[in-house]
């Protein structure tokens, strides 16, 4: 019914400083002490106050209408959500703490109304949640709806997990469950409705949680030695990580902590090794832990499950022991922008 | 004609890994020491390290086709200069001075090759120029050419300089002469044709100078009480100043120094003054002086001409006194990207 699906929006909008105006609001409600931003928006930039002994963050992610959101099916407040969390989540990846962010933002004057209201519901709900204030950013209008965020964060010098670390022998790890986000978004692509925020199956797609706190701990006791987030998939990221490190690595089917799919979606043929093999934006963290240091790695985690599915070689292949046992080459099938069209 | 305007690019591009590399190896020639970048491109973040007794300046800007330049008339190498001066123009007009920078970058498949490499080049040039290394970004591919760039600078502290310092009495000043760059962007509008980056005339609209010397030395030795740099025109930017620090402001159009319009562009009616009020994309700086510290201010640094062009006021007013010696009220008519479109 197109009627629900565009529903009526007031075609001219307010100014850019009517636009700035509620951006602004949301940032004196995100702020706090922790987050050392001395001048945030109405300036010409803004101003941080960098912690002693520790260095800086930065990472810039993309979330772009049509390529990793779709106007129409995903609500508002999930895509203020999830742009910010799929930043933090790389600061998460380095062991550190998010401090602030800048949000640029391109719109249709047609959005700037109530669903600019409910995107920074969302945004301001993960800002508290991380922890991280909004300081600055930049806005336009733009026919379709374009969103970059640049997080800044902090790390004491010298504990900065890097995909670099990694040896042979190193046994490989995941934190949660894989391929989650990917059966969400094959919910939402076949029902073609604006989906429900508050609908379990589709959390991991529509709100996922950066892995701070366990990102964190692992850093600050030199327990990994290599890291980074599944953010594009397994099959793509692990092979980040190997040629960043130089080596390897093999894993096990049987091992991998996997997506439980739904009744309706074993109907539809949905295959969990799949998702969770090649499925994107789980934002899990993918780390290395030298075998010493094993036995230091719980099962889970304040209730995160962490699960050993392979280890780290000296040989640069990267393989695959399938369920039947039989060792195969891992296919690099996560995604890669310019090669597919992710939506 | 159109075999000139579009020309032949190869329609599959080489996957994100093989962009990547090519940016990379960009980044390897942009960093010094002093970018104070530790970690660059390559792992999920980028690592910077504070100098101490400094605060960071952080600030993002959009770049996109259609809004902010035209794929076909603006030269790619320009548009690579230009996406990183606007963007450390703002850390100019702190008083600071650019460390690095994070380039997110979303092109066509079709453009991953010529286009890419002239991009990448004026970009290269930029980055040296200022001294501003890169640190890292994010990749897409998409149908429209869009870019966003965060520069992280550095100013010692207490030194930065704000919007909001300005003091009924303090005079108005100006560097450079307002509104070469509108006239730049009318003559490419009008000829239809991809530019020369060469052509003196369009210089300031294709590869504008972040005035970072003059920023740096009024920071530092206190001259400015309040500055921004002028990217939205003259008509828009100095009401942002006044409203940041609750005061107002008269200026005099004898005083303003102006583009000088070459012949053809007389003969096409431009107005000099329209285009220095109201004009966009100058990127000169507007910093206003208290009266004692005036005889200070040089009329020139090195080259560059600084003028007073007018005066705060107590009374929230804009003011312009016309040629004829009328005062009228100032209309903001700069640029305002919810209101019309530039392009």
């Amino acid at each position: 019914m197109k009627k629900t699906k565009h529903p009526k929006v007031r075609r001219r909008g307010p100014g850019e400083a009517a636009v700035l105006e509620r951006i602004e609001r949301v940032a004196a409600r995100t702020g706090t002490r922790s987050s050392r931003v001395r001048l945030g928006i109405g300036d010409d930039t803004a101003l941080f106050r960098a912690a002693s002994g520790s260095e800086q963050i930065l990472t810039s992610d993309w979330f772009l209408e049509g390529s990793h959101f779709l106007r129409y099916e995903h609500p508002a407040d999930a895509v203020g959500w999830k742009c910010l969390a799929r930043a933090v989540s790389d600061v998460a990846a380095m062991g550190g703490v998010p401090r602030c962010f800048l949000l640029s933002l391109a719109l249709p004057a047609s959005h700037t109304g109530l669903w600019l209201d409910q995107f920074l519901g969302g945004l301001r709900r993960a800002a508290k949640r991380f922890g991280c204030a909004l300081a600055g950013g930049d806005t336009t209008r733009r026919k379709d709806i374009l969103i970059n965020v640049t997080v800044v964060g902090e790390v004491r010098t010298g504990t900065a997990v890097l995909r670099s670390g990694a040896r042979p022998g190193d046994m490989l790890l995941t934190s949660g469950r894989l391929g989650e986000a990917e059966l969400g978004l094959r919910l939402i692509r076949e029902s073609k409705r604006r989906a429900n925020s508050r609908d379990p199956v589709l959390r991991k797609h529509l709100s996922p949680e950066p892995r701070l706190a366990l990102g964190r701990w692992l850093a600050e006791r030199h327990l990994a030695s290599a890291m980074m987030d599944l953010s594009d998939g397994l099959s793509t990221d692990l092979p980040r990580l190997c040629a960043a490190s130089g080596v390897g690595a093999r894993i096990e089917a049987t091992k991998l902590s996997r997506v439980r799919v739904p009744k309706s979606g074993r109907r539809r043929n949905d295959d969990s090794l799949e998702m969770a093999l090649h499925g994107g934006d789980d934002y899990e963290l993918l780390f290395t832990v030298p075998r010493l240091k094993l036995k230091r790695i719980p099962r889970s985690f304040h209730g995160l499950p962490l699960t050993a599915i392979g280890e780290i070689t000296k040989q640069r292949a990267l393989l695959l022991i399938e369920e039947s046992g039989r060792e195969v080459s891992l296919p690099n099938r996560g995604w890669d922008p310019f090669r597919q069209k992710k939506m």
